[in-house]
């Protein structure tokens, strides 16, 4: 009796098999991409290996200005999420580090707390609403899309290790310091549309290298 | 009077036949595609006959273990629809026959019967609701997305013929017959995921034709 | 050993039950609507009626002077399609019918022929360029969104039905001939913004009861 | 100790400096488009220009016969606003002028008025409820998608100036009598779908520049 | 002949008059709002004043630290864009006066300039890139959504009016300045995430208003 | 001079204090939900609590057939994440657990192993392609959305701690088992659309509690 069913698979296959369908778009970084992300890569070339990604298992290197790193697994490092609306990334806080006032431009943020304190907030941006809390191991918080942000480590001397959720396959990350201090805006530019004294941006663009 | 009008006319082509505009993206299957779809073939290249799809026209072959066939009309054979947002296709159910459960991945369903008598439903996710009806020619079902559904002819011999539409130009189809006992799923990660038994896997596989 | 796994069931509800989802949002017509649709029926009053509709399963009554009906299923008279992107509608055209010139603001359209014979076209935004086809039982033809459509009878006296399928819930119909000439708009605007004569104004406005 | 602070700055480079994003993606006029637009300007050729545009600056020539010009900036001539779901357009009517029946296919308008006085107005789609007004210098206005609507100068010989913004980077703009009568649809099926008259027909075709 | 029109017309009501619509969401300040937008007023509430919004024509009180001002008009002070994806502002900036650094959390803008000269700019988020420009009167300029960005006075003494339109009905507007400095985030929080001195941050609150 | 500033500060109030914003929506579980999510909470009830979750920081109870838990973080359980298109939940599998069979009818999912080793894996819809993968501690993959998906704890007797990332604020979990075997679907219904044995059945409905 299979034997009838064996044969019936067969003509089965021509009714079913040339359903349409496009459940994923792996990143093809060598082909134009658009608003919506990088063009496909073609299915055949498509392996498990594009859906899973292994570079968030290390400690991102902390040995700078903010003792802290952002290791990130977006649609650029990430092929197999691009397209899909989400991506992540690991945040490393050491002893004393921070997180700076930052923006992802694109993207609502989940962060997930996996070792350590962190007192960490934003700003709503009607009445200028702080709402900032210490969050633990095994807390998640959320912060609205395009809003400032920060992470402090308030933990005594433990480092932590935090992963953050966005809904955007590439959601960007602006760090205000780089944006002010590490570019090349102007001093007189930054002066006017910041109302730091010219003394403080000069300080701080020796600090994070910018120019002009 | 009217040498006058055709006069303002060239002028007017000046000031308004620049207007931007996208107002469909009909599918260039040699080009890359993105997340929203396939790349746009050019302006000039498009005739009518992009727009006009006649593949649901004949009954599909139902011989097969399902006596049932199940014809698309997405942007991968109906160019028109690319980055439209809807799509159609035709299933045809002989009598005694059955849609066996299955999901489309990325789009709502809209189910017309155009012939027969079918029991139709779907399962929600929260409580396991089973939502089911014996639906008639004339009648219109929605499976909302993402959810197993599936039809079974029930009329008294009478094949069914009915047009799905779907809010996605490539809505996906997974048949969940096909997708654990036509693949090269193991048959030991079959029973972990599933509690079938041993043996009702390897029969359906030999059904089907999966391996491993 | 089975009722050692019906013990298992009883803490197994614990873990899983009350996973969150939203599969569907059958409208409540009571409660207020928002962009996005009306809100939702609570989900204990939700049956699997909602999600059948009936209504197209009748001729519309096509004794008026477009020979035509149209008879829609979108969220206003079907629940179970709101907040899904998806509606229908029927559409009978009598011989020697016409479904006027119209748009549909918010929807791509796919229109399945059931019975007869149209020639159907639309007219693009860029170059006016017109895509007509006459178009016969079991094809289908796209309409892109907000682009001037139309069907005419051509059947040699046959009354055509066909089924349309939108990429909307509320699609939308505007009908060029009722916006001018069976609304208020003032005769003296509708000849300044379309350049009609004086006379065919008053006259069409006397044919579909438009008044000023 | 600011020596200290670049030294820390180099290392900070290398745990924050790949952070994935899609700020924007500038309109790449050379590579296909797809659904969701133009292809994205590689990172390293896109320059401030881009995201300026000064064509709107100068009037539209409005010696036509709508004493009426309309000069977009889309993302067909702005490559700037591609995927962003905005762009613009300048109005000018002159004295006695109109902006005819149109539609934006694609997008919502608000219409901001810089000089002049115009009677503008839509017409709903559901009761064929006409929403006209006078509005002024200073006055905006919303048009929403897809809906048929117009500007009239009613202002004392004075032209009118007015800029549109639209909810899309590709709105598109269908002209009523431009798709009529300055196309090629027929005669025959304009006669049809319209119940205009033949001579009224055949005087536009004449005005406009249509054939068949 | 004309009567029998008219009399065809009733019958016509019949099988056209339920086309299901949702043209626009005016916002009902008084029912819930939801994710998407404010509850709709009910169609019959609804006129022609909701469409048209006056409030852009006054000028902006620009006597304030900033010598500038932002007048909005988002779906809280215009209900008629409620749900459309757009709404506008208009920028008042007076001789010497500047926009400060800001985002707009869930918008991309494009400003046109209709008086003044503005150095205009904003910063990616990538590689810090400074996307600076000197814009004129009848210039446009797109800041791409959730980046940094601001508009300084640099015309000889002559005041700025500029209007933006955002790809929201509800765009929000975060200030850096008034986030820090207005808010009542501690001293010691934004000194760790900005790495700004102690003193300037007190100088800043004194300025603003801030406290903490 | 810093008084002058001070004294600025107040109108500076009245020309950008009624900027307009939604940042975000916190769920207002007592008000009528919508397609989009759940009505916004008033912003003056909304207190920094609503945008940090703990109920992650739990084991699940993995005493159950699966040996595994499920603990969501919904906008169900989370207020802070509705409408924002993103949460997140918890996944433990005990030594030999498994999550079984399931899809998530609207989300992408991001898995994040904390602890442990898992077989993962998804089928694809087109040709039936199954991506599987063992997956250790710090490993991330991507399972898109709609697809049949499950994981299986294959390390050396040490539990699994994993935390899903979701593209929606309410992503749903429909158990493939659950879905036939606790549910009230007929044994008849399920037999023809599955082809299981009615013996297979029949014994995994008294496993998980199903009727009919």
């Amino acid at each position: 009796m299979e034997i009838i069913y064996v044969f019936c698979m067969f003509s089965l296959l021509v009714s079913f098999s040339y359903a349409a369908v496009q459940d994923f778009c792996v990143a093809d970084y060598t082909a134009p991409s658009g608003p919506a992300g990088y063009s496909c890569k073609k299915d055949e070339m498509v392996t498990a290996d594009d859906f899973v990604y292994s570079g968030l298992n290390t400690t991102g290197n902390t040995v700078n200005i903010f003792k802290a790193a952002n290791t990130p697994a977006s649609a650029d490092q990430f092929p197999g999420v691009n397209g899909l609306g989400i991506s992540m990334a690991r945040v490393d806080v050491a002893a004393g580090g921070v997180i700076p006032l930052h923006i992802h431009p694109g993207a609502n943020e989940v962060l997930f707390v996996a070792e350590g304190t962190l007192d960490a907030g934003f700003i709503s941006s009607d009445r200028n609403t702080v709402y900032v809390k210490t969050i633990k191991k095994g807390d998640i918080i959320v912060f609205p899309r395009g809003l400032l942000h920060f992470q402090v480590n308030v933990g005594n001397g433990t480092p932590v290790v935090a992963f953050a959720s966005y809904s955007s396959a590439r959601p960007g990350l602006q760090i205000v310091d780089f944006a002010l201090f590490k570019s090349n805006l102007s001093t007189e530019l930054i002066k006017r549309s910041t109302f730091l004294d010219f003394l403080q941006i000069k300080k701080l663009k020796i600090v994070f290298g910018g120019t002009n």
